[in-house]
């Protein structure tokens, strides 16, 4: 007898063949080469139990009666179904219908397609109704990052274009506006789609210049009952409440139906405030401790010489020898970086290390032995212990916090020494009233010039409470009604209430942001839009490859794509982007630039 | 007592004022503008049934007690509740939020998504995977309608571009090669995807840019139990029955779940050869008669002189007084035109018409009495019947005859004038075994130059009778396992058993097509692809605009669509295409071409 592996789709399949009854034609189904496509006929033969095998063909062989190579395999670049000896990256995508075939990225691929069919199902049932939103869109002054699109069509009828110009779309980077103005319409009161997005970027991180989002949007969203809360109670103070609920039964679907877990009925929620002050991230991972402690609540405020606003708080995380031995090795193995300080306690140094600390003594030159013990007894240091101290602004700002940046870099060196294991649990966690502008944006101040930028978008409507707030000027402390869904410490979604008052709007374009006519000029529609009467509204959009890479237990979201890019947005197996011949490019009106200019 | 109509996306509600017992407060709801958004509370009463109007809300009034504008409508541009008044497209496609609050276009909006469920629903329960293709694909020397994407980032890597040189993606003009690539992987045996794709073409008949395909492939596709059906025989001759099945599955439920229909469980299957010889079409109108009357074999061949292979054939369409009734009115109405003649039969020429014939005379200049009388008397005209005549070649070619056009013009002028009332149950048809190469198609011609070209795509397999009559060379007798889903004379999809044998489609670009190397190039993939072992294949895509037009009995698919372009491409909403200033283009290593080139 001799057996050969069958692989199909389902798995793969045992083929025996009894040498001692076949015939000299079956017996060259050993010459057949590797990778081919067969058509076997035979009998099915159940395995002894003993012998079962897990996957769908796992319980079953089959004796061979008869062959046909419906498609035999050429020489290949490389085996797929050896997982001991693969390429390099760049050749298994270059033949990415090769690599394709190694089960690992197939499941993944058919794992996607029950996920995106599990949300469909879900929102249909919650009264969404699905909406394609044009891909081929205008080109906008703030499109930094966007594609367009010549086309050779003449020129846009009755908008005063001479014929002879290039015209151009751009390339949706996400249906905000099309999905606002659907449900300023009305006649749509719920609306999804699964939306191809696209963003002409280098490929910092693992971006993709075509990406996928679930994308929402309600009409009529409203607060919850907590809208009241206290700031630290787990409270959604905002509106949206209803974004809230279907996003939570969405993923809790997606998670039983998918993972077989059942989450909790509510996501925690925390603000913006809270996020940075205890874990120096507006998407803490909250699946291990090292929070940040406030030492400048701890001192008394006469001992402070504050020179700079941007060190006006002084922070630290202990790393505790007794409590949090997983950590410990990781922490002392951790390089101080420009803006942090890090301190081991030994013997010699427990009591007065704060004295000695440079950080510190910058902003707190005459500390007494009063203020130290005072210091000591509330973080119940002990020799042994590691202490990691730096300075942030009183109102946090941007994403992340020197300290937060080296709770994270503990957490990983601690997991890459395979000293602590991180639950499996998945930590959901809702990070809500983001500042609702920002003057510390690099990447907006390239449009800003100086002025104000929204956070998210200018669509954001600020929180009841700081109305007042915004129209004083005091747009440092406005807060948004903007809402991130974390899991794991990774940003897997983010949405906001809509501004619906077209005044509001306005001021906010002119008095805050202080566009000119011509930067306002994208967000007509969007401002006449509100002026017919739209009702409240709110939405969100999830990052469908990033949730599906989490759902895959991969760190790229190009295990998650059929047929993804480089990092640097090259396509290897279609070969692009490509050059273009300038015939080609004179019908489009265009021609590569001269390089003198 | 005064009554208010509250619209919403359920539908309209009455309100009901009780002036003996409201506020002054409340008076006030008839000066809030009309189309503005208001929050109604109060009691909800039963209509009597006697006065219980259809539709979701017709069962119900709403005695007010407190409203609260949430937003006020300002002056509108138009009143989108008064459908007697509405402006013209273009208004009102610069407004389509606007518009959108019209019941009947939100109606559509909504069952599009009822329908993309009901589709994705039966394909998942069938076993396909959904999956998503690249977008951004390369551009081809084939691509003359494609859309070009400029790119900022740098050059593919390795793939030998200068930095300096302008680098492209093409938008897709469907997933063709991605989906067979990743069927070609093995990795997934059933896919679809309802995709969006692109073609920058000027708006010829009713186009978008962008529109929507229910795209569909599969690994292992057959051939039934009627492969070796006689012609004209309502037989599926060619592979691709597991299509087949899926199609007529899917279109089966969704006019069952949508329409209330049910339909036949297989749709009628007709060859290329038979639809164009009967109906003068490659999509025809079966909903009613007017067949073509070929009368060159009702003629001995010894009368027939023919110079031109164009006119090898004289055919014809009788329209009768007493069984066409609805028709013959509107036959005489109609003109001939160049390639037609127009005979309506009295007295006087009943007998001897055909002598008479212009048409006929050119090729059959000595026809007898004999001759004259066999023909009547197989035609069984009779006096104040109406004739049409035409000449074709032997082999029908392209997508319509003269008498075919001829056939559809009666008919549409006598629905015009309402003397035809066409059924309306659908009427959905196969048509299969198309030419596989084509010399005339003028589209084609611009990339021919005089070669074959392929009437589809170069990747539709020879039906198997045929493979020995390719290789021998006699290219025109060749014919495709190709296959059309026409609905109500209108094509709503098309698709084909696809070639895997990589030597096959190696001989197809070579020895038929004659591609050079550069035309061969975006090929190399796929052709690689099918050496390493790809099973057989085929496909389908449906036109989703067009079906929803057609589920929502409207002329345009603009009527489907959320957010669509004019003909001629123009977003009149959000303005684009538009120009881009040189300062951006730069960015892209482009500029507006000079105009002296």
């Amino acid at each position: 007898m001799s057996f050969f592996p069958l692989k199909d789709s389902f798995g793969t399949t045992q083929l025996i063949l009894n040498h001692a009854d076949i015939s000299p034609d079956l017996a060259i189904l050993s010459n057949v080469p590797v990778e081919s496509n067969v058509l076997i006929e035979g009998t099915v033969l159940l395995r002894p139990s003993s012998a079962k095998r897990p996957g769908a063909t796992g319980e079953i062989d089959v004796l061979v009666d008869k062959f046909t190579v419906l498609n035999p395999a050429d020489t290949l670049p490389f085996v797929p179904s050896n997982p001991h000896n693969l390429p390099n990256d760049d050749l298994r995508a270059r033949y990415r219908y090769l690599d394709l075939r190694r089960s690992i990225l197939s499941d993944n691929i058919k794992k996607r397609s029950q996920v995106a069919h599990t949300i469909r199902n879900l929102l249909h049932d919650q009264g969404f109704v699905e909406v394609e939103t044009p891909v081929l869109l205008r080109s906008s002054p703030e499109g930094a990052r966007e594609f367009l699109v010549p086309t050779r069509t003449s020129a846009a009828e009755g908008d005063g274009q001479s014929a002879d110009e290039p015209l151009f779309y751009a390339l949706q980077q996400s249906p905000q506006q099309p999905k606002q103005l659907l449900i300023c319409s009305g006649g749509v009161d719920r609306y999804y789609q699964i939306a191809k997005c696209f963003r002409d970027e280098d490929g910092r991180k693992d971006r993709q210049p075509e990406f996928t989002q679930v994308d929402m949007e309600m009409a009529f969203v409203s607060w919850g009952e907590n809208a009241s809360g206290t700031p630290g109670s787990d409270a959604w103070r905002i509106g949206g409440t209803e974004i809230r609920d279907v996003v939570e039964k969405l993923i809790q679907t997606v998670w039983r139906n998918i993972e077989g877990i059942e989450l909790p009925e509510h996501f925690k929620v925390m603000t913006y405030h809270e996020a940075m002050t205890r874990f120096g991230s507006d998407k803490p991972d909250t699946r291990f401790g090292l929070e940040i402690i406030n030492l400048t609540d701890l001192l008394p405020r006469d001992t402070q010489v504050v020179s700079d606003p941007e060190q006006e708080i002084l922070e630290c995380i202990v790393v505790r020898k007794s409590s949090d031995s997983e950590f410990i090795r990781a922490s002392r193995a951790c390089e101080s970086t420009a803006s942090t300080e890090h301190i081991s306690l030994k013997d010699g140094n427990t009591r007065s290390w704060l004295l000695q600390s440079n950080v510190a003594r910058h902003v707190y030159p005459y500390l007494n032995e009063e203020d130290l013990s005072t210091v000591n007894t509330a973080l119940k240091i002990k020799s042994g212990d590691d202490i990691w101290l730096a300075h942030r602004p009183r109102s946090p700002k941007g994403g992340s916090s020197a300290l937060g940046r080296t709770r994270l870099s503990v957490f990983e060196l601690a997991q890459a020494r395979g000293e602590f294991t991180v639950t499996r649990d998945p930590h959901f966690l809702w990070i809500t009233e983001f500042p609702l502008f920002t003057r510390d944006d690099a990447d907006k101040e390239f449009l800003a010039h100086g002025r104000w930028s929204s956070s998210h978008h200018p669509f954001t409507a600020p929180v009841w409470q700081d109305v007042e707030v915004m129209y004083r000027g005091e747009v440092q402390s406005v807060r948004g009604q903007h809402y991130d869904l974390v899991l794991n410490g990774v940003e897997i979604g983010g949405g906001s209430v809509r501004v619906h008052d077209a005044h509001m709007q306005d001021y906010i374009f002119t008095s805050i942001l202080q566009l000119n006519e011509q930067e306002k000029s994208p967000f007509h529609q969007l401002l006449h839009a509100l002026r017919c009467g739209a009702p409240p509204h709110g939405g969100i959009a999830l990052g469908f490859d990033r949730l599906m890479a989490m759902l895959c237990n991969t760190q790229s979201i190009r295990d998650v794509i059929a047929f993804p890019k480089t990092r640097m947005g090259a396509d290897l197996l279609f070969k692009s982007p490509a050059a273009v011949s300038s015939e080609v490019l004179y019908q489009y009106g265009i021609q590569p630039r001269s390089s003198s200019s």
